[in-house]
């Protein structure tokens, strides 16, 4: 369990978790950088995933080829991803082979080259990247639900920007973005698996040494409006999210918010699958998550469904979130706690996820939260903390992003006058 | 390591497999049953998926919202699959409550009521199943790949069926393709986590104890044709699938096609990746695969492209497919034994991936393969079996799959007269 984790923080200000797991044969470890797509600019919308691409493609030390080829001598996997709040590099590897891969990621992040060559190139990879994301109906909904969420602001952007941006993306963007955000303070590498957290913390010591220093600047605050974004498109399905303002990450309402989410649209038993794939048959897909965020979060359900069968569809889903504000029973939220609890050991036995979480904790909370901490949390939640977070979350002004055959899919107008009745 | 795998074959013929992982808190339970779409008639298409998803619409003892809570109550998961040979129901459970899962898989493959009414619901839910799937272009585009491959046989249909065949479906083609099909000879149930093997064999007496008798019936042989699928479609991309015949399982070219495709196109430092992504930036994805069944397999390349990048694309592909027939070198080939065998034991840390792996074995080779002997053939591969196996692989008829913008796409015909130059 999470009670295990070492830490040592180096005098850089680097952060080293680590969580040793001796049954496994292998090793994960990650660096977890506090700056994603609202850190950026307008203009420069799409720059730190951009430079997340980059820095697979050489440095000082490695050609782009050296690295692939490193990681994957031994059967590695080397990986990235970048979020609104987050910009993540991790390997998982044989356990002999951690050293390879801390100086990996440590070279990757230290001494990236960003040759000018290599970066044309990838500026048409992140095109296609963007094209394929275009063409994946139930993926690109879901950039239009933040935007609309958040409009005309730095959290409302697409990770990957556009297409006319990253067209235009200046060489220096990319270095100027991770000497702006990629400091010792504003990083934690994570390690999990069979390995000795002194030897993490040297390898870490001996291959982090040339990160950036820089003042930190907070991003601009989320300030969610709500909205609407209605795409036309000849598809099978409509294509449809329903969001909220909801609670962040450590906000009071928070597990409410998760337990909530949990029994209303977070398994089979819950009662949107119920309704509507269950006992109506309008849906292959229906689930509500929740996102939260340094500062807020969103709430949102979404669906796909036929043309005709969007008619129906949303006057249940929005007598269900009004039911759930009226009565939650004891028999719904014990097994919403017990999927959420059986969820978070489940998750334990990956060493991926645990460097993520426990990477996570550090960055949001400066600790690491133990397992009986969460649980605790997760049972002193009542029935009434969930009624009473639903009845905060769904008077927000809602969100309504739609994408397919569209016709009887109702305007958000509509929503809010259903929403207020 | 899959030596510790208990087997107990009951005298009904239904075989129990278990494999003991102390230090996990969770146990993952499967029944695997070798039957899926290429079992059908072609009147009754998509019967095994239409089947999979009743089976969790009520038994004779419990309703469907009854086996939903159940699990969830205790915070599990159920899900099952079809495929064209197979046909799996599991659970992941917290360890003491494997007896309920085993309880609820038995249950639903014993006792299933087909309830006419959710019959009927659940035949919309596969019509929206099949509407997402068409509006996913690299989901949609593999199951045209196929149907090219095999064309008018059952190993070339779709796992969903068709719209008009599932709007037709009668009703007791359903508990008719049960009885048939869901045999104690032709299932094996699997166990992999914190638990007892006698255990789990008395729980598997206890719940199974009433699976139907009946003749097996071997599946139509498959013959692999090639050919071709075209459909323009306004998207941003063009979805690509070219491919061959491969070997099957247990096949002596099996172990020497997965190296192939490994070194192909299995990670960021293969040909494909470096030579398409990396050196032209042409695609954000490109892989290679292999898809073995009892009887020969498909290898197959996936790409993604822009419209005019497709004129490009194409030739390098093939011109990659006849270097790699000339000249594979020692250390691409330890980099692919390296990959395959890390993935190996990675895949081995995963309850659930184990339950699949030793029953598909048992399936496929009535036995339990030792990783070691599985390790030794990966080592026994030599380049030059590589470039044979290629050989072998590129010289079959192709089949080509294309779907988006794909003017820039050739002919399978031109593709033929390229690869015989």
């Amino acid at each position: 369990m999470s009670e295990d984790v070492a830490i040592t923080t180096l005098p850089s200000g680097l952060t080293v978790l680590t969580e040793r797991m001796e049954r496994v044969e292998t090793v994960s470890f990650g660096a977890y950088i506090g700056a994603g797509t609202r850190h950026e600019t307008a203009a420069e919308n799409g720059v730190a995933h951009f430079l997340e691409h980059m820095a697979f493609k050489g440095t000082a030390n490695r050609s782009a080829v050296d690295i692939a080829e490193a990681i994957e001598n031994v059967g590695g996997h080397i990986n990235a991803y970048t979020s609104r709040e987050q910009t993540a590099y991790y390997v998982k590897l044989l356990k002999e082979d951690l050293g390879l891969g801390v100086d990996i990621i440590g070279d990757i992040l230290c001494h990236s080259s960003f040759d000018s060559d290599e970066l044309e190139r990838e500026r048409g990879v992140i095109l296609q990247e963007i094209g394929q994301a275009n063409d994946t109906p139930d993926d690109i909904v879901f950039d239009h639900f933040q935007s609309a969420a958040y409009p005309s602001q730095p959290m409302g952007r697409p990770v990957l920007g556009t297409e006319q941006i990253i067209r235009g993306m200046k060489r220096d963007a990319l270095p100027g973005f991770m000497r702006q955000h990629y400091t010792p303070e504003n990083m934690v590498v994570a390690a999990c698996g069979n390995l000795q957290h002194d030897q993490v913390v040297e390898l870490v010591q001996q291959h982090f040494a040339d990160l950036p220093k820089s003042e930190l600047e907070q991003p601009m605050p989320a300030d969610y409006t709500g909205g609407e974004f209605r795409e036309v498109r000849a598809l099978d399905q409509a294509h449809i999210v329903l969001g909220f303002s909801a609670p962040g990450y450590g906000e009071p309402d928070y597990y409410p918010s998760m337990l909530l989410s949990t029994l209303l649209g977070g398994g089979m038993s819950s009662r949107l699958f119920q309704e509507i794939r269950e006992k109506r048959g309008l849906v292959y897909s229906i689930y509500s998550f929740t996102a939260p965020a340094a500062d807020g979060g969103l709430f949102g359900i979404y669906a796909g469904t036929g043309e005709s069968e969007a008619a129906e569809l949303m006057p249940v889903t929005l007598e269900e979130l009004a039911k759930v504000q009226q009565h939650v029973t004891e028999a719904e939220l014990n097994r919403a706690r017990a999927q959420l609890k059986a969820g978070l050991l489940m998750s334990l036995e990956s060493t991926g996820s645990r460097c993520e979480q426990v990477a996570r904790q550090w960055q949001i909370f400066g600790r690491i939260i133990p397992a009986a901490e969460t649980v605790a949390k997760i049972e002193a939640v009542t029935e009434a903390d969930i009624r009473a977070v639903a009845a905060k979350i769904f008077r927000t002004r809602p969100t309504l992003a739609t994408l397919g055959p569209i016709s009887q899919v109702p305007k958000l107008s509509n929503i809010i006058d259903r929403l207020a009745a």
